[in-house]
């Protein structure tokens, strides 16, 4: 079939890569309510998209936020089916001054698409969508196929789960697979078996009434950035471990094999360093550097803000200090319950001279997807396919929170295959995909589904 | 003369109070070079009120910055002269939506005159021009008045130590008047006999060299945002005493005499806290709070910002994080050395995770005015005229650099009359100025001019 696959896609490479830049034109910024419109008008363009390239169904369907996609191409309820996640939403683009070419206007350089969404999540969703078209117009289809492509998942994903729950038999599937993360590179293809969970929270700390002057009220009432910026320092020891009581309490410790087979997954440090323009790796004392992103929770602050931030000088004393803090999470902590002890923790700490306001954004748990199953091994041999080598497993250091959910919800298995690279600039200016990988993961893609429907029929 | 002085104030209060209200609508920020122009427009509004209150000569004069007014009234030249010193530029207003009206458009609400300048310093100086009229139309001008009134105060004053070295002849006086401070209350009225010095700086950390999706790298690379808290958390002890090696090297510690007097000011704790919303105030270990804002210097950070700022939740481990800071110093503190001392800290402290641009924006050497002065005792002289009551001589906790440089350049000394008040909101927004002060300082002026050529004239 690689033949009539090949044949196809290289006929249409030049459209699939036009219609990709035209969905990245929009900007679809859940978190920004002045994008409401935009995300409505991304939605109607998936869909329309779907139909396009063969979907038999196709819907915009409403949700107490954003709306979801929903659409399907099934051949045979008996046959297997595959549920295509992948969202439509992207991160906000800030700061705007940081980006080569602007972020919603996709610009091509050096064999890569620079755009907010790029490869976070419209360019790689969007490989599916082209799969799908590639065995429908070629008649390969060989299993069912049914897309969930929301608008909320840079938010936390808030009324997904509801719209699961409400959608089993719509959603039915045996298998769920997506394509929301990176490979360690071309040459090292690997797969995700595992994404962190995530707890976010805000931290506003008021001391004064009213901002005041530094000279005449400085030194006799607390400056709620200097209180902030001791609670953010408490938050880790000299060691970099996080000193916040009970935070490793539900960690289960990798084991000495585990590690092994990680620490074989190709790395060098010299090249991650001259990459992050860096003289010194930061991190957990004890743990290597994957370890460190793959296996063990982190605190990072995301933002902070308070008092003068404009040209020059000015002589404040503000009155609020706010920050943005979240913790990624590994499996069997619970986000709920590190949401709690984050939140807990910020409100106790806070010394009698100022007030806090600590309330969660979001969060999400951890995920772990067993290899064992045919659906691992369906994207494995999909990738020996196209790759000409059998992918590494590794842990991967971001969240997709719907994991948890999805699985929850409809008791089937997810399966990760990003094509992304590390370097991609998620959530970053300049936010790229390479065409490179954008095309590999369309031919990659169908090899999964014949795979899958293979092992999957006794 | 009192009567002669009342009348004619009494007469023309309305306009006094319109024309003040006209200076404050222009928005002389002069940190921000988007102004340069309202900066052109209001010192040349400056000059015609000079000309319409009987000065003599008033001229715009150009500096490497914003301009310098300089106005006189010259009876005999062998008669004392009195040069006031004031500035018409204005700190920035942001947070704008804190105003509850806009900051350039003056609000009288409740007596007081809501805008940004209005006792800091348009409203301040102003009395001196309104002081200069009654004296010229009522014919009862004994000595000489010049004006130096400058557009850079609030960025540290970078060209007025050259204006004034070049214009020393023009500048010749036999004391220097400043109303830009303020008064316990109009019940307890005081006198500023010091004001604190200034070292201001920026310190900018940088780690990677982007953004980053904080689940990628989050735990592998140092944040800056966490290293600068630490950075900041580092500054003060648990007695919040400053830990930065040297930094209370040159303090002169208050004599228990110089602290007893002090503890004689009125001050009362629960309505200060009141008046700040706080449950407990903050500061040295070992210190008062008048003490803490008169006698010790003091570090606060004036502003923080790095990362995601916006609404809702982005994951980013960002590049940048960077914190305005400024120092207060008491007399025998040198600006120059604890500007260095501060810089040279944050960059030794800094990890090696981490690269620190660190900066000074501006500073200025605190200041002490002779209590034995005749100035001094034409000013308590003044007070007791009009409010009935000597005046209690205070530290004041706010910094003019200008005071050191006008004494070099000019060898002659200062005295401070403020008629603000502590809760006038400086540099904060609802920025304001009781009408009834104005008035009062426009009442108790000349009274310092009569004492003065009183005193000076043997």
């Amino acid at each position: 079939m690689q033949d009539v696959w090949n044949k196809y896609q290289e006929e249409n490479k030049g459209r699939f890569l036009e219609e990709m830049l035209e969905l990245l034109r929009i900007p679809s910024v859940s978190a920004k309510s002045e994008h409401k419109a935009d995300m409505r008008r991304c939605a109607e363009a998936v869909k329309q998209r779907l139909l396009d390239a063969g979907a038999g169904r196709a819907d915009v369907m409403e949700t107490a936020g954003h709306p979801v996609v929903y659409g399907e191409k099934i051949i045979d309820p008996a046959k297997p089916t595959v549920l295509v996640y992948g969202h439509y939403d992207v991160q906000p683009a800030e700061p705007l001054d940081l980006w080569t070419t602007p972020p919603f206007e996709p610009a091509i350089r050096d064999g890569k698409i620079y755009a907010r969404g790029s490869a976070d999540d419209k360019g790689q969703f969007y490989m599916h969508v082209k799969a799908l078209e590639t065995l429908v117009k070629t008649s390969t289809l060989e299993n069912n196929i049914k897309f969930l492509i929301e608008g909320e998942e840079e938010v936390g994903s808030p009324n997904l789960g509801t719209f699961v729950g409400e959608n089993k038999d719509l959603l039915k599937a045996d298998v769920i697979l997506i394509s929301d993360s990176s490979m360690i590179s071309m040459e090292n293809p690997s797969l995700d078996i595992g994404v962190r969970g995530l707890s976010y929270i805000e931290v506003e700390i008021t001391g004064p009434n009213r901002d005041l002057h530094s000279g005449i009220y400085g030194g006799a009432v607390a400056n709620p950035i200097t209180i902030l910026s001791q609670m953010i320092a408490s938050c880790h020891d000299a060691n970099n471990h996080i000193t916040i009581p009970g935070f490793y309490n539900d960690v289960v410790e990798a084991t000495s094999a585990e590690r092994a087979l990680m620490a074989k997954a190709p790395y060098d440090e010299t090249e991650f360093k001259n990459d992050l323009g860096v003289q010194q790796l930061w991190g957990e004392e004890g743990y290597t550097t994957n370890e460190r992103t793959g296996i063990r929770p982190t605190l990072e602050v995301n933002g902070i803000w308070g008092g003068y931030t404009g040209e020059g000088a000015k002589t404040v004393l503000p009155s609020k200090a706010t920050a943005k803090i979240s913790a990624r999470l590994v499996p069997h902590q619970s986000s709920k319950k590190i949401t709690n002890l984050l939140l807990g923790y910020f409100r106790k700490i806070a010394p009698p001279y100022v007030t806090v306001n600590a309330f969660e954004h979001h969060g999400g748990e951890a995920y772990m997807t067993p290899i064992d199953s045919n659906a691992y091994r369906a994207a494995a041999k999909a990738i020996a396919a196209t790759f000409g080598k059998e992918p590494i497993p590794v842990r991967g250091g971001g969240s997709i929170p719907i994991c948890s959910i999805l699985e929850r919800e409809l008791d089937i298995k997810i399966v990760f295959m990003g094509f992304g690279l590390d370097s991609d600039n998620l959530h970053s200016p300049n936010e790229k995909y390479n065409i490179e990988n954008y095309y590999k993961g369309i031919q990659t893609i169908p090899y999964f589904h014949k795979y899958f429907a293979e092992l999957s029929t006794p």
